[in-house]
């Protein structure tokens, strides 16, 4: 089968296409380990517990964790922000979030406020999606003892100073869980020296591997309510969920398949750094930002010009709808672009776009520069159309 | 890559190989139509999108579902039923379930014993995994709002009369969650003529999916505490998780190439149809269980010969551990099966193998008969060298 053409800007929602390695690592593992990895004792399936160990290692090195069982796998970012979440907070607790979460922190949140009864301030970000570590030590309160913070805008690119928050958090006593959705695979990430306590993570955007992978990284000084319980294939006689790594945040069979697909993702990244990724996805979100800018009622969100983004570009056109824009992208244009709310509705807030929603393009590892400014052409030309109604 | 040589009977736990279509499926996906469903307007969106409707509306008619929709998706069954027993039940309700449940439902429920304070009967199976409608009644109080019923035990393959037990439930205005874990594309499912509430299924045993997908059936009059709140796509406005199926219970970005698998997945058992399968598989476990039981020394679990049993033949032979037995069927026989304890102490104590664990064959829709015997055939030799210890 042939790949599509189509020029895809959805990066920040899905990496696409994969590296080949990671097409193929899926499909061996489909055609060869489909068993039960730690299950069985036979070559099966401890070939499939290869595939996922694997994925594991790669992981640890990639984000500096000293022990590979620390990282729990999950179906993607949501199940592990929602286990860290609801694992984590007891009635009672104050939690520091911020306006630029997306809807898998600011929803949890919400359900535990009514649920269980916590406290949530979220931080107010400035337009540009900007948070201070100042805000956050103000926010600190006697019973806070967590703080959630987006490592970059899924709506406006901007990065938050999570070193210097964790180093605030650490010095005052409070846990920091990172929401790393768009920052997994593009920013460099060390979780001791950054004092991540949690980190949840996507596997098939940066990381290049499939949909249905994702994970979260446990300090092991933490210990949460399992999210499932269930088998494992250790302790078997025992009724409650065990307390080794990752047994105790894995139950039920994984899915190998798209594990070893991500290992392929995560060894592809290794082997091209974080670094080179990153500067060569700002450079086009740059080319991107100063042709949008020159053309007549287009704003562009986030960061200025010059500054440090991720590879997102959203942006809106004067007196056009944001999701007629994207269909007509898409449909005259073939470029893949994402429009609406893009699941974070405080982040449109700050940036004032809750009218009208936003028109997101988004860059990746494999995106050419020609790619990049496609979409500056179209708008240019489709523009026009709306200059002269 | 050219597929293993291996003879598999570990099909309880995840079946091997998947039909020819169902690897093409999940390549093809992985290839070209890996964008986020319901998030972007894209063509290639509305096409991860419709792989996964397609999942949905053929589990819809497996299972005689008349809304696709009233289906939710999940990793896997363990997943599935986490979300079914922790979304339903409330401090103070008492649930009944049984001995032969996997530790997917036993670990959830003493959890919730401890956490919420809920009270679970579980009833006593016979020797051979039977329970029956009579004991489930027996074991109604005032405060039971929930039974859970394994649809076919794991470890024996026994069979239960859910829709006698179903009946009572209706009845007696108690909810029944079904675990089809062994049953889901083996035998016949009707949710509402059954009188299933809730069923959680797995996409990568007897419907021939990938691992990574599974799901759970939620009957439309019934509303669960979503496991996951999070971005949906839908009413991204809202701080609550939004109340339309399938949304409200599928936070996150699902598993796209694992759902177009598990379509064709279905597909293929709709057309050999349940039946086919069933009584092919039947046929299968009847021959093993003669050959076995021919054996000196051998002891098979569960049903009687000639009697009912999915595809599940577990065992013991008189001295000899379960793990070294399933060692050597895998290095000298290259004969995959699995043994120990399968997630199931309970079971193991009804059948008197608390001790021993067991070995575990089971064969599925590509089973040959030579290969059912195959284990057969290994054993008679394997014994000899045992009683000649």
């Amino acid at each position: 089968m042939e790949q599509n053409r189509v020029i895809y800007l959805d990066h920040a929602a899905t990496s696409w296409p994969k590296p080949e390695a990671v097409v193929k690592a899926v499909y061996d593992a489909m055609l060869n380990d489909t068993a039960n990895p730690g299950r069985g004792s036979h070559a099966m399936a401890v070939r499939s517990s290869r595939h996922i160990f694997q994925a594991r290692k790669q992981l640890a090195k990639l984000f500096r964790i000293s022990n590979p069982n620390d990282i729990a796998f999950s179906m993607n970012t949501t199940t592990a922000l929602n286990q860290a979440i609801k694992g984590f907070l007891q009635p009672g607790d104050h939690v520091i979030s911020t306006a630029v979460e997306h809807n898998s922190v600011r929803r949890p949140l919400e359900y535990l406020k009514q649920a269980i009864g916590i406290q949530v301030t979220y931080i107010e970000a400035d337009e540009k999606g900007f948070i201070t570590p100042q805000q956050v030590e103000q926010a600190i309160m006697p019973t806070t003892r967590l703080a959630i913070i987006n490592h970059s805008s899924n709506l406006l690119g901007t990065i938050a100073p999570v070193a210097e928050i964790g180093e605030v958090c650490r010095r005052r006593g409070v846990k920091l869980l990172v929401d790393a959705a768009q920052s997994a695979g593009i920013l460099p990430i060390d979780v001791e020296a950054m004092g991540i306590d949690m980190m949840a993570f996507p596997g098939h955007k940066g990381l290049l591997g499939p949909q249905g992978t994702g994970g979260l990284y446990i300090h092991p000084n933490l210990d949460l309510i399992p999210m499932l319980h269930g088998g494992t294939g250790s302790q078997s006689e025992a009724p409650e969920q065990p307390s080794v790594r990752p047994d105790r945040y894995e139950a039920g069979t994984p899915n190998t398949p798209g594990l070893a697909g991500l290992a392929a993702g995560v060894s592809h990244v290794l082997h091209e750094t974080v670094q080179t990724i990153h500067t060569k996805e700002w450079r086009q979100t740059q080319m991107m930002m100063e042709g949008l800018l020159g053309i007549p009622g287009i704003q562009v969100l986030g960061p200025e010009l010059g500054q440090p983004r991720t590879g997102i570009v959203s942006f809106n056109l004067a007196g056009a709808d944001a999701s007629e824009l994207s269909f007509i992208l898409d449909q005259h244009y073939g470029i893949a672009v994402r429009a609406g709310y893009h699941c974070t509705p405080l982040a449109h807030a700050a940036a004032g776009t809750m009218e009208t929603g936003a028109v997101r393009a988004s860059v990746g590892c494999f995106t050419t520069d020609e790619e990049a400014m496609s979409i500056v052409e179209a708008m240019k030309e489709i523009s026009k159309h709306y200059s002269d109604v």
